[in-house]
């Protein structure tokens, strides 16, 4: 039995910053090498961040990766750390195109290079726009142990370079990855996993990113799988982690073959590697989160990144006293601390006593600071001189609570949190430029009803640690209003949100058509109305701010559609 | 010789609207028949309209676009012009995929269909995401001449379904297609239609959709070229037309050969048509507009056929008395009638006597509504509660004229345009939920310094008319303000726009770096400048008003960039 030491570097790179990425890489490569790792994978596109959109196809940025790649093997063997085999995604650009490239890096040197072939061109994801697929393999010899390159997509489906490698001969595959966070993903992932270590009949090493870019989040969950689907290790997710896992390979290694018809194959051999005195690493699998605990991890990583990665110090939101504001606040505490939460609570003539005594409460339970800014007179001021009442007059204060938190945002820097979650987003229910204002929006992405299960599952956590629980009780239970007029409840306008909700499911993220819903035993009348809403409502979403994906569609560049719709009877 | 009556049907047709698509391809078809035509050809995906975006992924409107396709051969046959051979896009969607296809429709049956095989994704096109590639070649035969079909795209590039047809032996390659304008890019268009003629040695029967989608416009300019290059016809840009040519076919007819490898093949023949006593129609070849003229159509275009396509009946804008609003107020006026506009003029404490009076100069000249509404009581209740100054005192401004307007949306129906151009756009240069208010941005891809060029030249064109030039003089002579604070110029914080324009011009349309820019000739302190406000901008960016494309590179979904992004310091 032949050993080697590989250790997963899940790191949490930003997009675009290449110095501080290859300063992440070092640093982590001297961890692995503190832990007597042979073999260092970092995630897909490391260096650069992903993803990194069009500036892909902006030479000079494809250029500088190139650049600071090669800097990078150079500072990795200054730092010490050049005697481990560093396996590092960048971004590569050649005469055909850009390319979505792994480097093996070794002793200041760039040994060997694997471009990505399988593109993903769906969802999220837009690699046919960007990259040129690859056809050659990559074999590079440690200790004898052959280890094979691939980069996520590759082993999604059967078929491309997995087999070509078994083909070739190899005795471990690693697999460089940027796969983010949705509901029900990570159990899917490790399924993807197994079933190609098996095909191959050799260990997957699968590192992936971690951390926030724009809409999405990347779990981390890294992990190594056997040939026979044993898990040989497995990181935490939503944090940075280094795992390292002692791999057994066997002596009775199979012979190299040729490439396979429409491969080439570049191999290389490292010199042996020493292999310092070493006792035998106990597994460390960390166990899966459950789907709430997941998605609220997912939602703070989110916006900690966003508000991070963008250099700013402080969040505001609106507190209206009702569950979605009061979640985005408990989310937004979580993420950077209640120091660094403003919370500003804009009562208008329509707003119920309990709804500032809620907001209050908020805030004392989780110690965000807390303002007061009536709207009355400013609203007052506007709708007089304009003569306006009816949903004019309505939109009206909701836009003046724009004003205060964009004034707040101007004069302290703050980024400001807009509060809408995916069922209002859905059907439009809410007011462009007014509480649609801000630069992100935490549970744009979280239906309805998913809020309600989130607010309690977080406070039941706060009770088990025994914290106190940031969510009053009263914004849980009271029914829903946008008090935007006297005794306005949102069930005025629309079903109940466990009905919408699963109507919206079938909608948005299965993209059924209006008969299967009907057909699956809705009333047609409400499908109606919900579809048309939907459809009415893009030009909103259009302009609304981003935030975290975690449901299997999110509204943004995950769902795609036009504005002029002629389904839609004008 | 054998003669073909072939007819081009540059039609409008609307995203999503199979029913209203479906009577205007009758129609047409009609119209087609009574000229004799023994063939008419739609553009790609007439039927739908194009592009359908995430549409194409909905099962239930793929199939309903299949059920419109043999509702309609059968409505052409009732029509009584089934005995015309039409050639209409639509999407398809089998076990493999969704389509981008085409059928040969003829006395109430799907003659044949053709998947189109090049599938762009680069710049605003995404249909690898979208579409299967197809593999068949389609022929049809009628009156002994093979008619040949491809799909946009396809033609694009040397190889591919057209070598494949010259060598499988066509006579006429008709090609669909759903090709955006932007500025040059007719001249390109025709030079590569002819270089496919020169190379398939037939003529091509080039058919484009003419009208808005939301952020294209398609310019029509539908022609049929012969394999020497000659212009056998050609229609006018921008507006709907039925081109009919007759095609002199050789009697050395080619033998049929078999498929090329990778390709199978469709073979039809209808039964011989009459040809119609005709007289040979003469030459038809409109001449191309020039640059300023084709923008400005394409600007009257886009904002046209998103007023109507969504239902509006009536727009609304901000008149500040400067350049922007009043070019955003004569195209709005070209393209809905001045009865239908309606403009605003907002003054605060720091207008200048003249811009109101501009403002009112534009109004009469144009006989669009005009109204004042002055915001100096808002702006103080604000700014008197918050205590503000500053940017922050500024942006309450722009914010309250914001409110205005939406208030008139809500009250009146108007849809609002925003008044912003490329380059304010590229620099950030407006205020979020301010002037950025708007559902369209009629000049959003127009750089300022053509701004001013497209109001001379449309001032121009109202004198060569004998009418009054629709834009105050003043507005275009004088210096650029925002007017948010007293004697405010854009100059103060920015370039000169023809310096700003042209390095904007490097760095977004041309993806050139920092260097190269440089390296041409620039200051590389107003470059480092205004690259830094470039790349911090993205976020205002999203959450704009869509608007019409003219440029090679517009912001939105041709220029897909992360907001996160790490090269700019934080």
């Amino acid at each position: 039995m032949q050993a080697l030491r590989t250790a997963l570097a899940q790191i949490n790179p930003t997009v675009g910053d290449l110095t501080a990425n290859s300063e992440l890489i070092v640093d982590w490569t001297s961890r692995a090498a503190q832990e007597g790792a042979q073999v260092v994978v970092f995630p897909e596109m490391a260096l650069t961040g992903y993803p990194v959109e069009d500036l892909a196809l902006r030479p000079e940025f494809a250029h500088a990766s190139r650049d600071a790649l090669r800097d990078l093997a150079d500072a990795l063997d200054r730092a010490g750390c050049g005697d481990v085999v560093a396996v590092v995604g960048y971004l590569d650009r050649d005469a055909v195109g850009s390319r979505n490239s792994a480097a093996v890096l070794f002793r200041g040197d760039v040994v060997s290079r694997y471009d990505k072939h399988a593109l993903p061109t769906y969802r999220v994801f837009d690699e046919l726009r960007y990259f040129a697929p690859g056809t050659r393999l990559s074999i590079t010899e440690v200790n004898d142990v052959r280890l094979g390159i691939v980069v996520c997509e590759d082993i999604w489906k059967p078929g491309g370079p997995v087999p070509a490698y078994a083909a070739a001969g190899v005795d471990v595959l690693l697999c460089l990855n940027a796969s983010p966070f949705e509901r029900g993903k990570a159990e899917v992932r490790l399924s993807v996993v197994q079933r190609r270590a098996a095909e191959a009949g050799v260990p997957v090493v699968y590192a992936n990113l971690v951390g926030g870019q724009d809409e999405l989040v990347f779990d981390g969950g890294s992990m190594v799988v056997a040939a026979d689907g044993a898990i040989l290790g497995r990181a935490p997710a939503f944090t940075e982690h280094l795992l390292c896992v002692d791999l057994d390979v066997s002596d009775a290694r199979r012979p190299d073959g040729g490439p396979p018809p429409g491969w080439s194959i570049d191999r290389n051999t490292v010199p042996d590697l020493l292999v310092r005195g070493w006792d035998r690493l106990p597994r460390s699998v960390a166990e899966p989160s459950d789907d709430l605990a997941s998605t609220w991890a997912a939602l703070v990583t989110g916006l900690r990144d966003y508000v991070h990665k963008n250099g700013f110090a402080s969040v505001a939101l609106g507190l209206s006293g009702g569950i979605d504001s009061a979640v985005v606040a408990a989310i937004a505490v979580d993420a950077l601390g209640a120091e660094s939460v403003y919370g500003v609570a804009m009562p208008s003539q329509y707003s119920s006593d309990h709804s500032l005594a809620d907001a209050n409460d908020l805030a004392s339970r989780t110690g965000l600071h807390f303002g007061i800014e009536s709207i009355v007179d400013m609203v007052r001021s506007v709708t007089d001189q304009l003569g306006l009442s009816g949903v004019a007059e309505e939109n009206v204060q909701a836009r003046c609570r724009g004003i205060v938190l964009m004034a707040l945002s101007n004069s302290a820097g703050h980024l400001i949190l807009a509060t809408g979650n995916k069922s209002e987003l859905a059907v439009g229910y809410s007011t462009i430029y007014g509480d649609a204002v801000g630069g992100f929006a935490p549970i744009k992405d979280v239906p309805k009803s998913m809020v309600w299960e989130l607010a309690r599952w977080r406070n039941d956590a706060a009770v088990g640690r025994g914290e106190v629980p940031p969510i009053p009780e009263a914004s849980i239970d009271k029914p829903p209003s946008a008090e935007l007029r006297p005794d306005q409840l949102d069930t005025d306008s629309l079903p109940e949100y466990d009905r919408l909700d699963a109507i919206l499911f079938r909608y948005v993220d299965c993209d059924q058509g209006e008969d299967d819903i009907v057909a699956a035993g809705f009333d047609p009348v409400d499908v109606a109305d919900i579809v048309a809403k939907v459809d009415a409502a893009e030009h909103k979403r259009r302009q609304y701010p981003i935030g975290t994906k975690v449901t299997s569609k999110a509204f943004g560049r995950d769902r795609r559609m036009p504005i002029t719709d002629g389904r839609r009877r004008v």
